[in-house]
């Protein structure tokens, strides 16, 4: 098959470009300069390749082979990076969207219905606080007033930042992204289990799935000399027991593969000579298992009140996020393992830890995402590399699947 | 005896001024614009009553009744505040100390040996990260070229902040403190004992010294998804068993009055979706008994040692500070106390937790320490408030245990 290394890697390079940092990373945060001039960069390239483009109301981009209005083949993925990002994380699943359209049709192998190309809005919390926020509104897990009026820490709104870069008015037409027989998605796996495995790819069965919690404790600053060990409120001692609780949530519930991460996203006062009164923690818990996850958020709750009611201190818990793990579509991931086999790939059937954009999609139609590896699974640094050799590889998966993606979606056709 | 509410208040008054903030606190960091002009109100305030003025080269202000040369009576304490502190906080006294002369003079019972006031540079932490520099180095605890190389978090140094001020161009003379006989100051206490006691005054024994480490835990970060709970080196949770160790070692150590305060002074990175993995964490122990503040600082290096073994993570330790505990001149504390018997005033012999300028200055002369209550013990905030009434009371004690001072002074003289 034609996949082509050449022009893979051209496209890379054009996007790392905008954004792109002294130490070879990208820094390209969501609705900013360097993402609009990307997002510019896509629609000149679809457009390049015959493609009609569209955007819809929250900033996703759509390009279009074939009718809008037919069920056909969406692949793709985001451009927005983290702060001192890498250059694949994203952007690698749109440029290999790109290529399987290019080498089908050099192959005379396009399908009988459409194929499009797609790249998610603010696909990383970085900015907004939330993730996949794009993806989120066209499946209707997120409201679209919902996501134009999220606020980035300078008070501007997703709203207010799309229509600073022009909004829609970029392209032509209806705010439409096509119907939407099935979708398949290319991203670099952001850890090592297929390098340890020695595979080339990794065919993605469920997309563990995020509950978030901003928890902050209220204790009571104090003179670190004058004020007595049995009459302090540390709000810092507070939430180190509740940091460490959660680890050991996770690691309860570690069979399940349930991951539980905590971070101080502020403290005040911060000074060595004073208690520390106010700290607001971040929490993270992930996972596959949704019994697994909210046994362990609830129990950590159950906790944070014994603890704080123990020390006399106060705590609130806003729940900034509670998603569900995504199952892909089974024939898809039978189709996805079987194109490897056939291919002659090493591949692993695996779970991504991660969140994705298709965890939104799976719900709207049958998805599939293809791994593939991540030298060192270094993920949102400058560091992150995915070798030409590799990325040639998932994109000769991902067309193999989209054909069979494809044959699925006109017997749907049929049988509708 | 004449101790004057009045001109007290007017002082107090005239140096809240200078750097006052809205909500009724002062904001006068050392060597800041702020800061130069209540050191330039005290200069006139000094010559205003006849006394004759010079500086160190460290900055300290003295000004001086009676010869430089013969021993003599050294009163004051610091104009300097943390970022939003009080108006009490080191200028009451300062002020006390000028009225302890102004009203000894008024009844006629100035002593045969000199008086002098005096207020030290920087004694809080807050610019430099040590506090009492101009106390430390009157009493050769910190040597003069050491205090002028400290640096704020601008990278201007202490030497540098004099100069741009005037450095000691401002008064005419020798940088000299004068020969001190006995020191003694007068401070708000910064906690609720007296309050709790309903006693007028205090009369300190003791002054705590703080030992103050920055520890550092080098773990690694990490995708808050894709990292496994048993493979993660999460900075933050090592950082967490650090922060309840210290503080089960401040508990352990509590009979012997020893504190123990973590907090958190950066971390990195701070992300909801990310593992941290550079945890700072500043230490603070503090206590009236070397020997239990040591064998706290030990074991808790001990036990960092072994935290950070077991979970696989590096750290390094950083000692900031490492002072020894005061204790203050027996004879001197003997004599506030039965000037407030004398007096009628319901006082506590008691320790300090919190340091303050005479810690140093106990180590050149015989020094004692006089607290005034403090509202709430409200310390370093706006709100901390000491009434009028208790000031005056605490001045008078000040003004008698100053003639006991004299008339000691005066027989070392005798006995010399």
């Amino acid at each position: 098959m034609p996949v082509s290394a050449t022009r893979l890697e051209g496209d890379l390079q054009r996007f790392a470009a905008w954004g792109g940092t002294p130490g070879g990373g990208v820094s390209r945060i969501a609705l900013t300069p360097a993402d609009r001039l990307a997002r510019r960069e896509l629609i000149g390239l679809l457009r390049g390749e015959g493609l009609e483009v569209r955007m819809d109301e929250v900033g996703n981009i759509f390009g279009r082979l074939g009718s809008w209005e037919r069920a056909g083949v969406l692949l793709g993925s985001h451009l927005d990076t983290v702060p001192e990002g890498g250059r694949y994380d994203g952007t690698a699943g749109v440029v290999a969207a790109v290529e399987v359209i290019r080498a089908l049709r050099e192959e005379g192998r396009l399908p009988p219905c459409p194929l499009g190309v797609a790249a998610f809005t603010a696909e990383e919390s970085t900015r907004y606080g939330v993730a996949t926020i794009g993806s989120k509104v066209m499946a209707g897990v997120m409201s679209l007033d919902a996501a134009l009026a999220l606020t980035d820490a300078g008070g501007l709104s997703l709203g207010r930042a799309l229509e600073a870069q022009g909004g829609r008015e970029w392209v032509a037409g209806p705010a439409d992204a096509g119907e939407v027989g099935a979708f398949l998605e290319l991203h670099v796996e952001q850890g090592r289990e297929l390098e340890l495995a020695g595979a080339e790819v990794g065919v993605v069965t469920h997309i563990a799935a995020p509950t978030r919690l901003k928890l902050t404790v209220f204790g009571q600053a104090g003179h670190s000399g004058s004020a007595p060990m049995g009459l302090r409120k540390d709000g810092l001692t507070a939430a180190a027991e509740l940091i460490l609780a959660l680890e050991q949530l996770g690691e309860d519930e570690a069979e399940h593969g349930t991951v539980a991460t905590a971070t101080i996203l502020a403290l005040h006062p911060v000074s060595i000579n004073v208690i520390p009164g106010q700290v607001e923690l971040g929490i993270d818990v992930r996972s596959l298992d949704a019994v697994s996850k909210r046994r362990a958020v609830q129990r950590f709750l159950a906790l944070a009140q014994r603890v704080c009611d123990l020390r006399g201190v106060r705590f609130s818990v806003a729940f900034l996020a509670d998603e569900e793990p995504a199952r892909l579509a089974p024939e898809l991931v039978a189709a996805a393992s079987s194109a490897c086999t056939r291919l002659g790939v090493r591949h692993l059937v695996m779970v991504s830890r991660a969140g994705h954009d298709i965890a939104n999609l799976s719900r709207l139609a049958p998805a599939a995402l293809v791994f593939v590896p991540s030298r060192g699974g270094l993920s949102h640094q400058a560091g992150e590399f995915t070798s030409l050799e590799a990325l040639v590889t998932g994109t000769r998966v991902l067309a193999e699947t989209a054909l069979a993606a494809a044959a699925l979606v006109g017997e749907g056709c049929r049988h509708a």
